[in-house]
């Protein structure tokens, strides 16, 4: 067991470690909050690169009220990884999506860096259990992944590996809430987490539809951008489906779709609805409800769909049908 | 071929062929657009059910400057269905999704309606050839598939069946567009169309996850709230994707993130990444693009991100890790 040698209120500077579009997302996220940061990125223009990343990530920061002791020039760019992980209070890793490099590098870093940081991989769906194969302190190495822009989007999902000490794991969930993100913290090494499992299908699903000549890509931006996209941003595809049962909610929502859950209306089998996994969800959405009624989130529901059409410039204005 | 028998500008008084959450929504948003509106339903609380939701609609509405010579008491609901649709210039049939039971309803339609009024169906999956297949007239039947709740998601995706006249499909097409909807016109019956391919996906992913102990209800909701749902309400899921590869677009992401295709990060397979299908997502995604290049929707994205957290207030305030 380890516990990590900073309090989350001490952790000052922290390493990047590579600098693209995540990396340098994190970069400008960490400044924002009033970090310091040392990024390494071998790329011959990665100073070029992420500073015109924080340039354009800025404005958004400062509109959230993101700013307050930021200083936006407290960066450098080192190609030594020694270096660039000397008297950091933390590490977040966001190299290519390649096992062999992850293992690699989290490996160097684990010699270079001081044995009581943790380190942080913005892996977008490896395991920590494999990604740190090679490493001797296993325990301090804990999975923190992102979405793109992670200056933005204030998900982190949050897990250990088999070697990684449950201190650690929370130290990072509560870091990561201290700098203002909405953490989920999963007790099981799943492949892809949650958000990206529920994305890629979705994502797969369209490639199928392209492959065959199914639908266009501007259709299927279309389809969800005018369509489920305008309704996930307030409650998630689960209290979504709560809401179409009408008062009924998600219990009758089953009963009357879960026929369709046999239906050839995506390539993916659904699971058998046994009276378990309908027990399983209706409970879930009355946990994920908070006391409000259907009614109430309905409202919630419509007020922000208002909100988003009005704010995007799309109300009325009919459009051409393709 | 049939030519339907009214302009788009003179359908006057709408049938809505059930009133449960995607019925009665039609009612609320036909209403709003200044038609009167003829309720069949069976049910005996039926009256009562569409005068809460219409009530519950109403605010919404008028939010998005709709109600330009609506009358929101123009509504009447009668037990018999061709009481319902006479004199009506449209038809919605928005019944429940059994295939039986549609095929019944939309022949008994058939028989009372006059024969040269469209008749609409708000089905979630099936194709029109299916469920004509008991009609005198499937020229006149076509697909109009809303989304809940229908008076303020503006997609409707259009599709006809094998006895579908063009024309029909031309003019459903074009009266929904009219009626200020995003409509989708696909050329090829799909079972779950577009939208709901995609949707179900992820919903039977959820559902899965849930099986499986992997993920609570709360987690998959917020997982999507808080991440990727943030993002589709401005682009879709593709032009996400083009973002997330940086400067280099679809084809830089394609080229790092392919290979994930494989990684079991859901339970449905990918095709493969062949050529032709990358040419096919980058070239689709240059069209969708429409002459903005990635720094543009870069910022797109970040200003319509930063625009839904402030108004669905959540900026930075940190939230108790799960």
């Amino acid at each position: 067991m380890m516990a990590p040698g900073r309090s989350i209120d001490d952790v000052g500077t922290i390493a990047c470690i590579g600098a693209g579009t995540i990396g340098g997302g994190w970069a400008a996220y960490f400044l924002a909050r009033g970090h310091r940061v040392k990024v390494w990125d071998p790329a011959p223009d990665a100073e070029a690169r992420l500073a015109r990343l924080i340039e354009a990530a800025w404005p958004a920061l400062e509109q959230l009220d993101m700013l307050e002791g930021a200083d936006r020039d407290a960066w450098s760019v080192h190609t030594d990884l020694a270096e660039a992980v000397d008297g950091v209070g933390f590490v977040q890793e966001s190299a290519p999506e390649d096992l062999t490099l992850k293992r690699r590098l989290l490996a160097e870093l684990d010699a270079v860096t001081a044995p009581e940081v943790v380190v942080g991989s913005s892996t977008s769906g490896y395991g920590m259990t494999e990604m740190a194969a090679e490493v001797s302190r296993p325990e301090r190495f804990v999975v923190g992944h992102p979405f793109n822009p992670p200056y933005l989007i204030p998900l982190v999902e949050v897990v250990g590996g088999e070697g990684t000490s449950p201190e650690v794991v929370d130290w990072a969930a509560q870091f990561y809430t201290a700098l203002g993100k909405s953490v989920i913290r999963m007790d099981r090494e799943v492949p892809g987490f949650i958000a990206n499992r529920l994305q890629e299908a979705l994502w797969r699903e369209a490639l199928h539809m392209v492959d065959n000549g199914e639908a266009t890509v501007e259709q299927i931006d279309r389809s969800i951008r005018d369509g489920p996209g305008l309704r996930w941003p307030m409650h998630g595809p689960m209290l979504t489906f709560h809401l179409a049962g009408g008062e009924g909610g998600m219990a009758h929502m089953l009963d009357h779709f879960g026929p369709s859950l046999k239906s050839p209306w995506t390539r993916l089998q659904a699971p058998e609805l046994t009276p378990e996994l309908r027990g399983d969800v209706v409970a879930g959405c009355e946990v994920a409800s908070e006391g409000r009624s259907v009614t109430d989130l309905v409202a919630e529901r419509d007020a922000g769909i208002v909100a988003i059409r009005r704010l995007l410039g799309r109300d009325e204005s009919p459009e051409v049908p393709s």
